[in-house]
Formats: C-alpha cells, structure tokens, sequence
C-alpha cells in the first residue's frame, strides 16, 4: 500500500501546470492563481507623509524658544506642498505629504494654535509621525510570486502599486462525471433500487470554490459505449477528468476498463481512510482521477488526495498545508490506514462524529473539519491531534 | 475604550437579519446562507443495499451445508430485485438493493463460483456487509439548519435528499466607498503628493469572498457635497455601507459630519491595534461602518470587527471562530490594546511580521494569519498563541 504521503508525492511528480496566462482586472482577480511575480515598481509610499493630523516643523526652529511660529502653509492629502520656510511650521493631515524641509510631525493635541502661532507642548523626537517615502516597499522589490492563489490583500497590495490588473493563470478546466444507474438527480422521482446522485454536487461545488472550471459531464448509465463516449468528449474539453464510483474491479465497473481502452489507468491502493479505491491515468493525455464512489470516501479524497494535484495543475505554487492541533474529546484506536475522522470543534477540543461509515455523508456536514489520525496512532481522550478545518482547504 | 469583545457584542446586539430569502438551484447556493431547516423527507439510503461486490445470501440457509447454493438472481445497482428464494443465493454488486429474503452480503473474495453454484469460503457475521435502510438519515430528521453557510458537502448531502434547490437569504448588498484627495486609481497615472487606492480593493474582493453583493460607490473627493451625494445614494441602494477612512475627527475628514448630518455615527475607541478609530452609525436607517484608513487597519477591522455584524445582517448563525493554538517564534510586550499580528505560520511555529506599522500592507501578504495578542499578554518565543488563519475568516 502507498502511504496518503506517497500517493501525493507520486501524483505531484507527474504533475504540470496545465494552463497559459492571461491578464485580468483586479474586480476578476480573487482567487485566481498568479502568473509572474510581481516587483514593486515604485516605492509605497511614493514620498514622506504624515501619519496624523498636526503640524510639519522643522526640528531645528524649536530648540530655542516655543513662544509661538507662524503658519505659513497648510497641507491636505493629494496636495503638492511648497517648502516649508525656516521660522515656520505647516498645518498637516493624515496622508499628506511632508514639505520639504520639515524633518517632524507634532500631533495636533500636543500643540496650541493661537492667531496663526503655535506653540508645541509636548515636542516629540525628531522625525516623528512621519511614514517614510518606501517604508512598505521598495522599487524593485518582489512582493507577490507567482505560485500565490490571490487573497483580498494581495489585491490591496496590487493595487497599491498601480497595478489595474494582473497576470493570472487561466483556470483549470475539471471534467466531473459521475456514473451508476441507481442515480437519480435531486428533483426527479425516487424509484425503489434507486438512490439520490450526491457526490456530483459536492464535487462539483468544490473544485468551484477552488476557482476552477467545472464541465459537468452529467451522469453516465452504468453501459460501456455511454462512458466511452463522455469520457472522449471530456478528455477533448477539459484540462483533467475527475469520476467519482466505476473504478473497482467489479463486472458493472465500466470507468477502468474504458479509461484503459482510451488511455491508461492505475488503481491505486492508498493507505487512507475512508478512501479506497482510487485510480490515476489519462485518457488520450488528459490526467484522469478517479474518486471512490461512496460519498464520504469522495470528499476526503477530493480534499487529501485530489487537491494537491489540481492546484499543481492550476500552477499552484503551495499545496500543502499546516494541520492546527487540538486536543481529543475522544478515543480511537489506530490502524494501517491514516483515517480522517470527521469531527466538530468546541472550546474544549474537538468531538468525533459517532458513525464512521464512509456511506454517511451527513459526518462531513455535521462537523467543521477532520482529525488526521496516522498509521498506528492511538488517540486517547485528551491528547494532541492534527486538525483540518474544512475552511483551511479552501 | 470598548474591548474587542465588547465592540463585537455591541453590534450583533443591534444587528438583524436584513435580507429576504429566496429558492436557488444547488448549483448557484454554494456559499449561500441557507434561511430554513433542512429536514430529511427520506430515509438515506431508502432501502437496504449491498456495501460490496458480493453474493447476498439468507444466512440460515447456510448453517447446515456449504456443497453449493445455486445462483437465480443477479442485482446491478439500480435495479428492483426480485425476492431470493431460500436455498438460492443472488449475485450483487455495490450499491444494489439487498433483495427481500435474503440477510447477509459475502463479499466476492471469500466465495468461489463454480457452474453456477456457489460456495462461500468464509462466512461473515449474520447482516454483514449490508448498509440498512436510514443508516445515513431518517425522515424527519433535521440534517442542515438555517444560518449555516452552504459548503460543498450541504449541497451533496441536500442532494441526497433530493433538493434540487435550496431556500437561501438573499446576498446582503454592501456599499463600498473610500474618500481622500490623495487617491488615485490603479493604472492612472500619480502625481507628487498621490497614492494609490488600496482599501477599495481589499474591501471589495473581501466582501465579495464573503458571498456579499458588493456595490461599488467609488472614490469621494474630500468635499462636503460630493460626500453628501455618494452616502445618500449608498443608503437607498445597499443594506449596509462601509467606508474606509473619513472618520477621525480633523477638518479634512468629511465622513463623519456627513453621516451625522443624515443619520447618526459614534466614534468607538476600541482596544484595538491596529484598527483606530473605528465609527458605528446608520444613514437615513441604513447600517454604517465607518472603518479606519491605513490599509492593515482596514483589513484588520474588517476581518475582526466587520465580519460577524455584517454575517449577522446576512442571516449567519454562527459569526464566530474557535482559533488555532501555535507556538510564537517571536517575543512582544502586551499593550493595552488587543494587537492583532501579521504572521506566517511554519512547521516550527508562527513567525512575525517585522514592522509592526498599519500602513505597511505587505505585513498582510507575507504571511498566512494573525496571531490575538490579548491586553497585557506577554508572548514569549516558544510560548502558546491564538493563531487565525486568514482561510478561516472565509
């Protein structure tokens, strides 16, 4: 059996960035995967301002007496100052630009404004309440690499440098199929023998909140020349094919023997659970995944094992993730196979879902996260576990 | 000064749930908030089925004699089984329904199929290898209640119940707007005395990531009139409206008079670094939030403070966040003010940002969350922290 950690490492080996760049405003930008690096072309701030509402002196003037300066200018943000005179102090605001020759700003409720004097009464160092020309960055200075999944503050941070759009990957383009005839799609009548189609709706919503585009193939009857034909049209459309269901050995298991008549196809035994089988191939060069049918088994392994894989498609440059540990208000014995265990966090630890089942989809709703339990790791109430908050694999 | 967690208490105090709900197909409600329980209709899985490729068996029949049982039926999933006859077995694949008679599934590997006769090479227990009928969920019960944000397995697990659409509360609209002279749009061109608008752009893919609708207002020039204008127009078309900067009280910061002169606005002085000052109001009865104007500021507030009243006004349940523990790879005094540190997590523990200062907005994209550093709260390298990640306000 490979290790959760090989079967990664192994899909992440064959992996390439499956998809061009492209150049998008920053309102489309959120989310997306970033193409090249980006290096400050100015500094930020682009020159000396104030921190604060006071006034702009020059240090110096204010050695030798504090009976009273005149003020000479008064400076708002987005103004161009003038110099500031010797003998003479500024009014100034937050944001605006230091004058040249003032070297200190003094909080305007450390100073007395009297007929157009001001007297200072508490004098800071000099220098003071002044944000530096390139405090944040520096011209040329690399700031966001390409790799990075665009958060709100990278786009801030964009910005901030002029930047109206950036250069983004395009988004990868998942097939998602699903297949058995006792699938009924949600809406239609139930019949007995038949069951509702679950996971083509929790695979579909997450590769989406991943920022990827989803080609939902719809459902293939459980008949050869049905799966051979969308499984074609899907390798030609999509950058990768995910399946869920069809990839064990059985007789009515249509997924592996067509994906091997078009490609090449791997059934994989990983040490994981829930999870097993899951198989790797390609079908006419266009990498094929292929989840466990059973709905819990789907989502771990689309969370564990697929997601790595598909943002190194995307040109994800971090796939991994730091686990939070939390303390155990359960106890389980370990196995040969690393078990997520589905579980809710409380103030005093993490609680497990009763029912281990890889059929109850409802485990993964009930909960805010998984508990990766290691090969042979006992869990003993209290104790330390690894845990995944759903929200960390977004 | 108003803790943080007072501030917070005070504004879900008058918060209410500003938004009607409406009926979205499962495709479009991901993200959403759901506005009604969801209660099970069915029994998940509706009947009795095979958890394996296997042979289903009437356990009794197989008490006496192991020579070799004929075989009459053969269930693919999807199909209505006929009875199982005693002294017959069926040939059963995953997923199919375990027909009437029969009590027990074993699996395909421990039976041996010879012209048609089987025989079972090792037997299970009675009832193995059969998922029961509402082992996942029974009618009645409720699986998904109103105020939780659709996640991908809602959908699927909504799906197996056979909701093809889902009641959700309608997005809450978010009226963004920035003030101050200084600003200038990405992409033109900065003038001596300018800088670039960054908050927009955090706010608006912030709210955006959200799930909000955002309403763009755009920049106000720092005039009374042009203030006065954007406000009013925000206050009839969003439910709720959040500016950045404007809010402290120098001539130059319009917002303030403006909101009053419409509506009402405190200034919170909040125990809060960064994040001053921080103003609460309404406009002609819409919400106000009047967020500070240095960029790290902004984030922070918007994250720590904004976030639970704006999911509130949304119809979330559940705005708050059970944080990570880490170990500080840093030292720092506590303060009187609740600090909220720019960090970067590693394996080791979580690294800290150097300059500590709001205007520097490069703190937020260096690293991955913000360590809660309480009110007098010395961390000590190697010491306990509450670590956020930023993945988790989402």
């Amino acid at each position: 059996m490979l290790s959760v950690n090989e079967a990664i490492a192994t899909l992440l080996e064959g992996s390439n960035r499956l998809v061009k760049s492209e150049d998008v405003s920053l309102d489309q930008a959120s989310g997306r995967t970033l193409a090249s690096d980006i290096i400050a072309p100015i500094d930020v701030p682009p020159a000396d301002n104030s921190a604060m509402d006071g006034y702009a002196i020059r240090f110096a003037d204010w050695q030798d007496s504090n009976t009273g300066i005149p003020i000479t200018l008064r400076i708002t943000a987005g103004t161009v100052p003038d110099p500031l005179e010797q003998g003479s102090v500024a009014r100034i605001f937050t944001g605006a630009e230091v004058p040249p020759g003032a070297d200190t700003v003094v909080m305007q409720e450390h100073c007395e404004e009297t007929d157009g004097l001001v007297r200072v009464l508490k004098m800071p160092a000099r220098g003071a309440n002044i944000r530096r020309r390139g405090q944040d960055l520096s011209t040329g200075q690399k700031v966001l690499a390409a790799g990075q999944r665009l958060r709100p503050q990278d786009l801030g941070l964009a910005a901030s440098l002029g930047f109206a759009a950036v250069p983004v990957y395009r988004r990868l383009r998942v097939a998602v199929m699903s297949t058995g005839d006792e699938l009924r799609e949600p809406g239609e009548n139930i019949q007995p023998g038949q069951i509702y189609n679950s996971n083509r709706y929790t695979m579909k919503a997450q590769l989406a909140a991943w920022g990827f585009e989803v080609l939902d193939m719809g459902v293939a009857r459980d008949d050869p020349a049905i799966v051979r034909e969308m499984m074609s049209r899907a390798a030609e459309q999509a950058d990768v094919i995910i399946t869920s269901g069809g990839v064990s050995v059985g007789e009515e298991d249509h997924v592996k023997a067509v994906v091997d008549s078009l490609g090449s196809i791997d059934l994989w035994r990983i040490a994981i659970k829930p999870g097993k089988p899951f198989a790797f191939g390609q079908v006419g060069g266009t990498p094929f995944l292929g989840l466990p049918g059973n709905p819990v088994s789907v989502f771990v392994t689309l969370l564990v094992v697929a997601r790595p894989y598909l943002f190194a498609c995307q040109g994800v440059a971090k796939t991994s993730m730091t686990p939070a540990r939390h303390m155990a208000r359960f106890e389980k014995k370990g196995s040969k196979r690393e078990d997520y265990l589905r579980v809710r966090a409380t103030d005093t630890g993490v609680e497990l879902f009763p029912n281990l089942s890889s059929g109850v989809l409802y485990s993964t709703t009930w909960g805010d996260g998984l508990v990766r339990q290691g090969v042979g790791e006992d869990i003993a109430e209290g104790g330390t576990v690894d845990f995944l908050p759903y929200a960390m694999f977004n």
